[in-house]
């Protein structure tokens, strides 16, 4: 940070030397038989030069990279992922996200998978409880699963996860349960309903480097409150995305810049007492939402 | 790789949904108050988002980025540093060097320092072997450290270490040696020689997810054969570089770019019995070899 090198601009022999250098490395990957391999291969090594001849990367910062990005790996395990932590903090997975989910007539919007989703969730009947004793205020959401004609899609399957109050996902608790998520199916006119708990707000892990980066830029690792949905049916584009809390003031700041307008729904607290449309018995205040989910075709 | 979103040109609308993220990712880091790091963090986010963009990265292709990094990160320990490997073979090592060190004057070129650096070398007298037991052909090395001007530099420190004939610096075995590395002091005329082993060429570590890449892109992991040397005096600019075996087949080949034209030395093969230059009795033919070491001023 400190190095005269970040200070001056290089002369032009310089910069013959570093483009060069650009040229032989490129070059490199020329006998590379897969073609898109050694385009993702030749583009980075494009983009990485260009960072480190644009902001002039000091030995110091560059060893202070390889040091992050060590402790990213040391940290990294199987219930914990820090290299996705840091893809969603520098929104390179929304971006992912959002080349890949192009906008199509009136499908709904995606947004990041996130670390926390487990194939093989627990099957919940329309009108069950995907919470099974996660900490929260009952949440009924409901909703419809159509194509862009309109046409309601029955047997989708809807995964749906999320944090309970206290800002973990079961996953991130020590004794293996399973709990806040589970898959449904849509009914015959591609009608879900379900009870969860209210999202709240959370952190994402920040007890490794990441957190520390976000510390060091003046960041605040909070995301929106948001509950997951992953939903397929043949012939449509997956859909992966959340909803989020309308109101919630953490939606212009969320750290993984997973919040799109269209995503914000209301969520309509209901005051202790007030009956349930299933007619269960909730102790005291409750909240209900409706999301109507739109597939795009699977190849557009 | 087989998605469509990889195919298609992004229309107007979504390149402004793409560009609006980048734009709020880059915001993000506007209250960071070290502005050499907020320059860092989002020149870092336009390079990584411009690279996302431009290939069109498919979620898959990303997942698998994750778990390479992920892989880098788990086979790193104390001795084997697998992202230094990447940045090697990446051009980044050498990117960052040639960034940083300018050429000034006819001052000896710098290049790659590699992983294999150790603290507080054992200290060799001058005409003394380096090699403790290294298994090689004796190259007897010999030269002058001066500045630009031709003043000889007396008292540098002159760090030299290398690969033994099989491959192998001492930290890659397991027995925890020294040897095939020291430290000298030129003398009060700036001169210094010793004995070492001949260079030999010798693959990077290739076991892990960096050879593995390598393998996968048609790319050889042999390093051209080359002895390092790290040279400090005060007042001048460390300068961390190696020189290479002139006639070497791999010099246009370097696993990881880090040959220069100006580094490529004469290693004069001397017959079995042919006197040394410190009247030593050797076994076998010997190289001998003639560097002179030429240091930029500190501040350029």
């Amino acid at each position: 940070m400190t190095t005269h090198a970040a200070r001056t601009t290089p002369d032009a022999e310089q910069q013959i030397r570093e483009a060069e250098l650009v040229e032989r490395v490129t070059k490199s990957f020329a006998e590379c038989s897969d073609p898109r391999l050694r385009l993702l291969m030749s583009s980075l090594v494009r983009h990485l030069h260009s960072y480190i001849r644009e902001v002039r990367l000091t030995e110091e910062e560059w060893n202070r990279a390889i040091d992050f990005l060590t402790r990213c790996g040391h940290i990294t395990d199987d219930r914990r992922q820090e290299f996705i932590l840091l893809s969603d903090v520098l929104g390179a997975s929304m971006q992912t996200v959002t080349v890949n989910n192009a906008a199509y007539g009136d499908a709904t919007e995606a947004t990041i998978f996130g670390p926390f989703f487990v194939e093989d969730s627990p099957a919940v009947p329309l009108g069950g409880d995907i919470s099974v004793g996660a900490p929260g205020e009952p949440c009924w959401v409901e909703g419809t699963v159509t194509d862009t004609s309109g046409t309601p899609l029955a047997g989708a399957r809807i995964e749906v996860w999320e944090a309970d109050e206290t800002g973990h996902y079961d996953v991130q608790y020590d004794d293996r349960r399973t709990a806040a998520r589970g898959h449904l199916i849509s009914d015959s006119e591609g009608r879900f309903r379900f009870w969860a708990v209210t999202p709240t707000p959370y952190p994402i892990p920040h007890d490794g480097p990441v957190g520390e980066l976000l510390e060091t830029v003046g960041r605040s690792p909070m995301r929106a409150s948001h509950l997951h949905f992953k939903v397929d049916h043949e012939g449509c584009r997956t859909l992966v995305t959340h909803i989020f809390v309308r109101g919630d003031e953490l939606l212009d700041s969320d750290a993984v810049f997973g919040v799109t307008e269209s995503l914000v729904k209301d969520f309509d607290r209901q005051p202790a007492g007030v009956p349930t449309p299933d007619g269960r018995t909730v102790q005291g205040p409750w909240s209900r939402v409706r999301f109507d989910i739109v597939l795009a075709p699977a190849r557009v």
